[in-house]
């Protein structure tokens, strides 16, 4: 998605997998005036489901919206589809959560000023005060919501309200460290992306770096991947390694993974709003 | 492609884009019974170029293949499609070109035998005798055509009616350290894949590691392309680098290249043999 | 370690780190007119330990192995240190144990052929008898010793009377597809070299691609380690990931999995044989 | 080299091999009270060069800096030795220069806030103004120094007086789009590390994203190295390589590369800065 690109609507697709999915989709592009520019689907054997991620350029195409959902409403119900459907031109608000480490913030609001995410970044939330010259700089309001011992429930209900009066699709914990509520989780539909500082599943938990050390690993990672409710348990967006040796301690890992930490939560971000993320039971279908 | 799957038959399609191009085959695809299982589809806006890997099972399809032929051929002509379809029915064969390093030649062999490539190997040719043992512990006929001084040509024609009588559809040169004839390249249709040993295009022609060594790089390469007639510029269809460090001489280089290398050549020759690969002017379309 | 190398010696140290160890030893070398060819060392900060790894040239050197053992068995005594000393005259011999995957054998046995591997392969061992081309392809002695229902102890029993015969230094098991007992393990003093299918410790136990592929991780891995009583718990040695995507199945990560695992295993071998692994509590400290 | 180490000396040493030199200057640290910490040493075989990196605790070392460098200047005209010497407690002042881009300048000045980079940066100097604001963000001071056409020599005139007035170590060009002269090069001792974003020596000169697009490369690269006369010819500190599809415009290209370009000119700095490489001709040793 880029910033000269003329309007594009992209539909994501899950469901069983039967004939004729794509030949009443690609037709009913085709009829209305629209040229397809990126289909990309597998049919996977071993689940019987049926996934795409079909793009087409909206100039020249005849419908207009409301009847384009309607149609396409009327198909999922004949063929039993589950659709998700979405235009370039409708950009996603997004709040970011932190807590005292800049370099993931850094690395979202930079990203996004330099237009490789398709948003806008609404609001930076912090349970500290440390980040908020870095939101200002960027030129994004900078929410201080302190937790108070025991008030947790109370704090996530502030952070739930500014959310709702902001009408954001998309938090993204930018190595917040707190534990979000079930709740919460529901209230913003799932739409939460965390980065964990390991190679998931491996090292679930605090502290992984120092796990890391005492296992001897080689390799140290990073993931970034939707939140549920049971922790670090949610489907996986991205993730990534990169080599160490007995050299580096305990800090150094901890400073070469949040180099890595925030390559994987930006990509992470990246794919999600550019919809090549599908999310099917506890896994992603990722289209690259 | 797995040795357990049913049927399917995959086109490949290149041609300058237009709409209706999916909405055309898919919709051929599903009135005649068949179900696609994978499709990737890309138009390049830089280009306007249209590019498709469609795969579909065969199982239920009503058109045989003499009347798919003439369909697709008819709706070619039509849209302007360039098409090249294919059944994994079809065991591709192929010959392998060697001289004296054998690790290249062992990896296409067990990788064949394990069931990885779908092709049958129907000759190892070298212009040394050493590498016979290896062909004939895999049960593959070894030919060793011997190049005179001053005899190339007498030893191309005699490779070429070799390959005529064996009907090779793709020449390997898995370490072949002669330089193949235009002419040659021709009488093959260009059906034949090479490893260069450096990260192409640094270090075009001889003694890649020497030069690598010399200029300090931090990464060593290999890539697999498409011979044509001038040297090293054929269209590159996979490559891959690993790291070196000073501790390593150009001995030591030599063979931590050789490694990647044959990695590198059998993976280029899977995804040719998946189908996977679309040549487009001097480029590859890779289909992952 | 190159076959034209002049001979080395290689010294390995760990101990509790402590002023004077590298003047002392780097004196010992130079006053017998010993030139260091290679030294890598490196004091830990957090464990307080020393680890070193000594290449010295042999050519010139005045003291024969004999005084050499005695002078280093009094400096370690006095100084505390824990020293490994080997030559590179003195070659190893390596048992490979499988069962009836062929790769990593083939990939072993291809790389001792053709130098890369520092050590002499003595022998094959299986439960099964299908290896056996393989083995005698490259002139390597196979032992067929099946284990019967309830038989493991003999089996096990017998295996280590043929490495004692064989004066075997490692095992390595190549897709061996039985579990060592403990005695077994400490019979042969902790030498065994595994690979498992998986980035330990994502994955322990059993078919680990299946787990990996219901958890939906972005990439698979393998990790070669020493044996110990604990399954898939012992030192690791080496590991690396590739990437996969869901276009891929069970199926197809198994077969990915197997390149990488015979490119781990086979790289951690050449480390061990190199004399770069230190044993250091559960974790190596492998030198580059 | 982390915020919380107690002092440490870093001796580089290049020269021709001789036997005794590691025993000559570790039994110098040793008898001074000083404890090697870190040693990294190897002797190159095919050019004759020994190359050495020695890091010792300063803590209990009995002789000052003046005498030190004293001794070790009478060390090296005694074993014709090339050394070089750094304290951790002398921090190296860096002056970035750059024109538009801001992604790698950020990246610089956030890791060396975050205490990941060894040195102080005390100016940021560009051909344009854009970047004020991000160099007035983390406190740096900003010089806006345009190039009139025809005006390159005196524009380079002031830089040099601006960087000899702040006593600057190193010049960093973090995406300067500027050549500069051999006459300036000189001038600062060699001392300035440049990105280029290919895999040098492939696609030196301009545009080379879209020679890459063009070439059909599967991967692309960032390199970085230091400058000499010879455009991009200068010695490789570090490279990396990213994947890339088919799917990816040349503008998109260019959008992935900046990524690896920032990652890979940090690293490149962040090695220098803890005196871990060594120049020797027109190569770089680098202590991992």
């Amino acid at each position: 998605m880029t910033a000269t690109s003329a309007e594009t609507a992209t539909l994501l697709v899950a469901c069983k997998d039967r004939p004729g999915i794509i030949a009443a989709l690609s037709d009913f592009v085709f009829r209305n005036g629209g040229n397809i520019l990126d289909l990309d689907q597998h049919a996977e054997r071993e689940s019987g489901m049926f996934f795409m991620r079909l793009v087409w350029d909206v100039a020249g195409f005849g419908m207009d919206r409301a009847a384009t959902d309607a149609a396409l409403s009327d198909l999922s119900a004949r063929m039993g589809l589950a659709c998700e459907l979405s235009y370039s031109t409708a950009v996603p608000k997004v709040a970011i959560f932190a807590t005292k480490a800049p370099y993931c913030l850094y690395d979202l609001l930079l990203s996004q000023q330099l237009g490789e995410l398709h948003c806008k970044i609404v609001a930076v939330l912090s349970n500290h005060d440390e980040l908020r010259p870095v939101a200002e700089h960027f030129d994004v309001p900078y929410h201080h919501t302190p937790i108070a011992k025991g008030g947790k429930a109370g704090a996530e209900a502030a952070q739930l309200a500014l959310l709702k009066s902001l009408s954001v699709d998309l938090v993204v914990l930018a190595r917040y460290m707190q534990i979000l509520s079930p709740g919460f989780v529901a209230a913003v539909n799932g739409q939460v992306i965390n980065i964990h500082h390991s190679f998931l599943p491996a090292f679930i938990g605090a502290r992984p770096y120092h796990q890391a050390k005492e296992r001897g690993v080689k390799l140290i990672g990073a993931t970034a991947h939707y939140v549920t409710a049971e922790l670090d348990q949610g489907p996986i967006i991205e993730q990534d390694v990169t080599r160490v040796t007995h050299r580096e301690d305990v800090e150094q890992l901890v400073r070469k993974g949040s180099e890595l930490e925030r390559q994987v939560l930006t990509r992470a971000v990246k794919l999600h709003l550019e919809r090549r993320v599908l999310v099917s039971g506890n896994r992603t279908i990722v289209f690259g």
